[in-house]
């Protein structure tokens, strides 16, 4: 698990209340004072978001947060570099066969299933086909995820003003009791504030990790998808190993390179 | 149909609503005190938009607006996808032909028109051109349908904010009254609140789930084209069933091989 | 001519106007008690627009704005879907040469002069190649006038706040009369409002018209591209017919159905 | 040189200054009153934007300032034409080679480049290369230049923002002396102002401009290299003239024919 | 290295302090009276952003951000010429393996990758695949740098109007001590402040500058490998030339002429 989006939320809201802390003023008076503040913002942003959605869509975005928050780790690059080199090297000296039950021991099901069609003689391509369209499914799905969050993040801010408006509206009407016009504007400001807080603490950085995490993931699919057409193109592992290394970091291209010398 | 829609815009207002009784506001003192608010912000967006379109996109808008509410319920892919093997087991075995009278009976028009041409022995190439053109045909509807409300919620806050202004430079020339202030105020800020309120709970929702309705339907256009097409050249069923499967999530996967077992 | 543009403009102004009338405000007050406003937002914002093109989009914006706002009515496409099989079956019966007298009497100058060509004999390569060039520089030309108008509309409320912070700096800079302040503010705001108003009354409903039928116009002269060099292949009719009515939404196609049967 | 940038800004200087002195507003007080205002975004604005870039950028954004003001006078479409049928027709009756003399003589090196490499023989898809290399080439260095003015118009509003806080920071701190309130408000205000002017009646006309002229700079020099091809590739004269003409409006295709015609 | 983006940080701090000072502000107490308000806008936007990124890109971005002020110096374009032309002329007089030890003198690590493979005989589509998933991976490496930074810059403002909102809530609750107020609402704007000043002064100008840094990176990187194919593929050191010396500005172009002619 790659622990960054709960450190950075933790940043975050740790900062914000360490600084309101510092001035003197208590978070729960600031935040919590008006129950009907998180109530209009939050529920208008979420029906809005969901009104905006399928019911599919609904019931994906919360799977997907958790997704989001806890981040799984993404395959370790050079792992997978040494495994289709193996792979691809086998496949050279004692053809696709060979690969039947080394297949079998695959943890990733995406390319456990290409090695599978190209042992199963499956033509390449369907292989290329079936591999493309699970890409894109991926995808589609990740973009539904990711676009969630990313409308919900748009809708926050304008139901924090849609609030505050109408608190204004309210006040303006009964300005006769001057003493309580501050804790009025207080009260409508708080909308404001619960519109920017969900948006930018909690919305927005889902949205983007998710966006984020599918980049990578979809990259990976695709070096990998060029890989298992290579393997059972019966191509050298010295072009494989080419392209595989191309995509690494100069850094972990060194790392490498020692490591085999080594 | 899918009631989410429907579900999301009553949470978004009702919880508006509850949260504004819960502070002791009358909603309709806020929202309906003036109706020149409404009329100008209503009918300044809409107004807008009409010039802003043909007379053929504002009387389409009235039909996709109850789409888009109404959520017509996908189509089950579960089943699409065992009725295409169905179609590409009977044409392997039996011929085209064969599937003349099962033809008859499909829901789908998109399908139905594919399998018929197909029957009927018309040039793939002429099939895949007439299908895309109505892939491209629907895109283009539901793009202008989506596309009316997309513009009618960027026109609401620039009303909401032209109204304000009126009001402002009219309680400017009359600062004679201060008790009137407040009041005069509140009703400026009125056509703000309409503003905002159009846009976020009417038209940026419905302009939102047209487009992800859209892309699912054209999404499962493209698949069906892509099977139609198999279907004709004669592959074997596993390939098609194959990369339909590809388009099913990692659940719908297993609990369709869960089935198959079964 | 397609009313909508007209009608949707006065709808605009008079539910503001009527709006403003049943609050009791006069809307010459607001609107013309400072010409100065006017001048400033409108001469800015033209201004910058022009200095943002050249002096042949200059002349051209002139000549676009009338074609948004009288919105020559689409080409029927019905009757240029029957026009089209008609040449496509003379055509496959009596041969191109058969067009000729026929292409004289076509009122749409793209689609005759694309019959005049096969009719002639051109290379079908040429003939894709001119009527592609006259589709990319009618789509320039008319990106062009769009553009002129959203650029205007940008630049409007620009010179609007410019106008306020100029009136606010004024009024801070002359304190001393507090009765003098109201109305000061009132006309700082005066150009407010007249950059939101020129931008969404005006600048913002005309390029986005002209987008629209830009778009309607530059989709059917494509299908009339294809279908000339169907008929020019001496594609069956058939064929051409069913990509033609692929392009009719679902009840127009039935209505064409009908129609035919009857 | 076209005149209509310089005209363009004069109209929205000149109708701003001109609306301040109707209002019996003093330019001078507004805009000059502080030098300090002018300095922060301005200073922000340039300095933000040359770190955005590289030296060689800064060093062309000089320069580019110029063409945009300037606005070199496009080519003469027609005229282009002329001599690009000429050129067709002389390599048609008499070969590439005879048209060594007339190459010499042309003005647009883009155009004198390729007809020399076309009778010196090279090889048509070199050509085709290093002509598309230089659209490339000239594309990058336009966008770069106009970026540079986007950038700028970007963070001008944003500095003049943060002087307005600056200053409005400062003025809340020493709200001992009421009567120095309003003029330190108007120095406050004098930084958004700057940060508008700047952003729209310099950058953002300047970056338009720019990436106007680039346009259509790019779109003849794409039209010239087809049709550099064609005479190379020896198109009969027809061919070429039919996709020029396309190129044109219709009411200069007219006036071309009128002039054939006479 | 080139200085300007440390240049133009320091004259857009530099103006900034200069003309507070002009003014008799003291930036101290502008920026530093509220540490508070440095901590809610700094935690809060690189928090956000670090949630939004995987652990990797938060250690990358650490290293781009020297990149981005250091700003390594940019490849001579002459020079590269240069050095290709002495490449495809010992590649056409001597062959390819002529080129070995020039190889490995090659500063560049992309250039002499692509001459090595080329000598060792590698198939040109490998080499081609190699290069171009090293210009894909360089890309998306760059890519990810540089949204580090834009997401960075897009969250300040936020949380500075975040802290402002705290802070005005605060003070609205707080009313009774009017002399108080001033500098309770100077505290809550200091976060506004900070917001602007933390997204323009330094997370935007870094994220822009890797991108134009990187922009320029990949059209050399592009450059070159079509000319190492070229030379793999024998081409005319004539053709190689054209394409190198299109890429250049006429005013470089004309240098290089000169030069050469000397």
């Amino acid at each position: 698990m790659d622990p960054i989006t709960i450190i950075g939320l933790l940043i975050a809201l740790g900062t914000t209340f360490g600084a309101m802390t510092m001035a003197g003023i208590d978070p729960m008076t600031i935040f919590f004072a008006d129950p009907g503040s998180i109530i209009l913002v939050f529920g208008g942003a979420v029906g809005a978001t969901l009104a905006s959605n399928t019911m599919e869509d609904a019931v994906g975005a919360g799977k997907v947060m958790v997704k989001a928050v806890a981040a799984p780790k993404q395959p370790d690059k050079e792992e997978t570099i040494q495994q289709l080199l193996g792979f691809a090297e086998t496949a050279r000296k004692e053809g696709l066969l060979a690969l039947e039950s080394a297949a079998k021991e695959i943890d990733d099901p995406f390319l456990r299933k290409g090695i599978e069609m190209s042992v199963d003689g499956t033509d390449p391509e369907i292989v290329r086909e079936v591999l493309e369209t699970e890409i894109e499914a991926t995808q589609a799905r990740h973009g539904a995820g990711a676009g969630f969050f990313t409308t919900a993040a748009g809708f926050s801010p304008a139901f924090g003003v849609a609030g505050t408006v109408i608190g204004l509206i309210d006040m303006l009407n009964n300005l006769s009791d001057p003493s309580a016009l501050g804790p009025a504007l207080a009260v409508a400001f708080a909308t404001t504030l619960w519109g920017v807080f969900l948006a930018n603490y909690i919305f927005q950085p889902i949205a983007q990790k998710l966006r984020r995490v599918s980049e990578l993931e979809i990259a990976y699919k695709e070096l990998v998808l060029e890989d298992i057409l290579s393997i059972q193109a019966g191509s050298s592992p010295r072009a494989v190993s080419d392209r595989l290394v191309a995509y690494l970091t100069a850094t972990q291209q060194e790392a490498m390179q020692e490591k085999k010398s080594a």
